[in-house]
């Protein structure tokens, strides 16, 4: 069995010992003599494995009895959608906070449903390079709500800190920061994250969302559209996509193993620095785009000096056995994504490769 | 390893190589040195199989070019939304055909979007026990589409004969008998089905819509809601359900490699007579509820004398390693599902179990 080093961006690398579990049961779970695939989703085993995903989640959150937490289809895409289609309407608008490239499809979708009020940093020609302050945010103490995105797939920038937003309910995309470091649950209203790349495979989505807020979301919506039905259904209303909340239930319990939210901080920040220091010590043969202070610990983008050199670098880092750093078709670049299931092993042995390949080529 | 009789109604088994194949690659998937659930959705691996599963599911289907695939989430209940959502409007109406629980629900859908025109054949106290006869379906032949559910899941009964609906698209829920027998695949303009009963795991709806259907649907969606975006972008807008994608795939091989769906027919037949004619020739011990002509070769659903037998029954059964025969809660009673994954001996040995309960409890 060959395994590689895994920088993708999402789907992305799952710990190998939740792979390992998967194997191993994946004909007969729990003693059912039945694939995880193949019990219904109304049975008491797999009922057990949801509510346990759900526990584990809230418990790693610090999330209390007034959260809901739940696990629907269509990615972070459908939550565009979904939230605005549940809080807006005449009248009734939200702030967005423009930070990326997802940032931007969020309003696409919010807009139709209410009028938007943004605080975008978007540079020339569509880059995003930076996070705004506290002191820019152009907030609306009318909003039904407060959109953010926590880290910048594509960009590479990263909030690193919590905005203030009064008494407007706080929105979190997290997709691709989830569980990577600890988060003041209080501060928010709703959070939620596409799984697949700091919780597990591509096909479910985490949506947390307090209760006092699933209050606010209106009644009268088609019933797969409905944060009411969903939660009053505990995500169950019709089949969920069960394999994935396993994988999902698996990567929890890794992560509560590996010391919880503080842990997986202390090694992400790790990882981080070695990879931020390399680039800042190469003497400008990689140069990060995004300003220091808000860089993301999750998606480390880089530039070579050239196109070519950036071709070769990719090629070159394959045939190392480190795949998935070619940066998003939208920027070019290089991007390690260094999410919880990459340890600093695998970055320390990317450093080694930068070097190498600077040495060769600078 | 322990491996049950499954008839469970889906999330349903799995044909046992498919697992097998799936267990052996997980951690290693075609030497990417990665599972197929850490592969990203724009490698050359991952379009390949997705484009495979696609290929295969036209050519099993026998439908040509002018037919588009697309893989979505969120069960077929979301369909119930997506095709009202995407094809009525303001004196755009629909027939619909109802013939069971799920059909009832399609309804709930899509009267928000459009006038609709029923034919119902629900009997007292909301049950269902036949399919209607071609002269008693009302037609508009105005209608957008005439939508109809091949096969209900949970009532037991299914459509023997392909309806004539004239020139109005003809749209299928197929969720619960899709390649279990051929279909003529010219008469339809969509069809529709979550994969959890005869095509892999839950997590992926597969639609199939012919062009000249799509091109009737409107442009100005949300995202997510927009036929013709998923279809321009090859249902990777953003990311697809790998995992359950990929399983579909090693399905729809297996599928063909059985002899495609006139000999998925051949074998389903078979069962299905093998367990009507133990059910016609208990001496009314077994009783089922729908119309001989109407019934379901996927659900065989059938009543015992009593409340306490049946429960008996669920748990005889269980013990003697057949499982997922409980009927629906909304009905009662006792529902074998055989899927596709259901081979002829599984069918053979339930009939001995039936037999000896009635033996012993007759």
């Amino acid at each position: 069995m060959k395994r590689v080093i895994n920088f993708n961006a999402g789907p992305a690398a799952i710990p190998l010992e939740v792979l390992e579990q998967a194997q191993s049961e994946l004909l007969d779970w729990k003693g059912t003599g039945m694939s995880v695939m193949e019990v219904s989703h109304r049975s008491k085993e797999y009922e057990e494995m949801h509510n346990h995903a759900i526990a584990q989640f809230k418990e790693l959150a610090g999330m209390g009895e007034d959260w809901k937490i739940l696990f629907l289809t269509g990615g972070a895409s459908t939550q565009f959608l979904m939230l605005p289609m549940n809080m807006l309407g005449e009248g009734k608008g939200a702030d967005y906070l423009v930070t990326g490239h997802w940032s931007k499809a969020a309003v696409k979708e919010a807009k139709r449903f209410g009028p938007l009020n943004l605080t975008s940093v978007e540079g020339e020609g569509g880059s995003f390079t930076r996070i705004p302050k506290q002191a820019e945010l152009k907030l609306d103490p009318k909003a039904a709500y407060v959109h953010m995105t926590s880290n910048n797939t594509i960009f590479g920038s990263q909030w690193q800190y919590w905005p203030e937003v009064g008494k407007v309910p706080l929105v979190c995309d997290m997709s691709s920061d989830v569980f990577s470091r600890p988060f003041p649950a209080d501060k928010f209203s709703m959070l939620y994250a596409g799984a697949q790349k700091n919780l597990g495979p591509s096909g479910v989505t985490v949506v947390a969302i307090k209760d006092s807020f699933l209050a606010q979301a209106k009644e009268d919506l088609p019933t797969m559209m409905s944060y009411k039905i969903h939660a009053e259904n505990n995500s169950l209303y019709n089949t969920p996509p069960c394999f994935s909340i396993y994988i999902l239930d698996l990567t929890l319990a890794w992560i509560k193993k590996m010391g919880g939210l503080k842990a997986m901080e202390k090694i992400n920040d790790e990882k981080a620095k070695i990879l931020y220091d390399a680039i800042d010590a190469s003497g400008g043969f990689f140069k990060g785009p995004v300003e220091k202070e808000s860089r993301s610990k999750m998606n480390v983008v880089f530039r070579l000096p050239s196109l070519e050199l950036e071709e070769a670098f990719v090629k070159d880092a394959k045939a190392a056995g480190i795949i998935g750093v070619k940066g998003h078709r939208s920027t070019g670049g290089i991007r390690f994504s260094i999410y919880n299931a990459n340890l600093v092993e695998n970055v320390k042995k990317s450093v080694d490769f930068m070097k190498e390949f600077q040495k060769k080529n600078g």
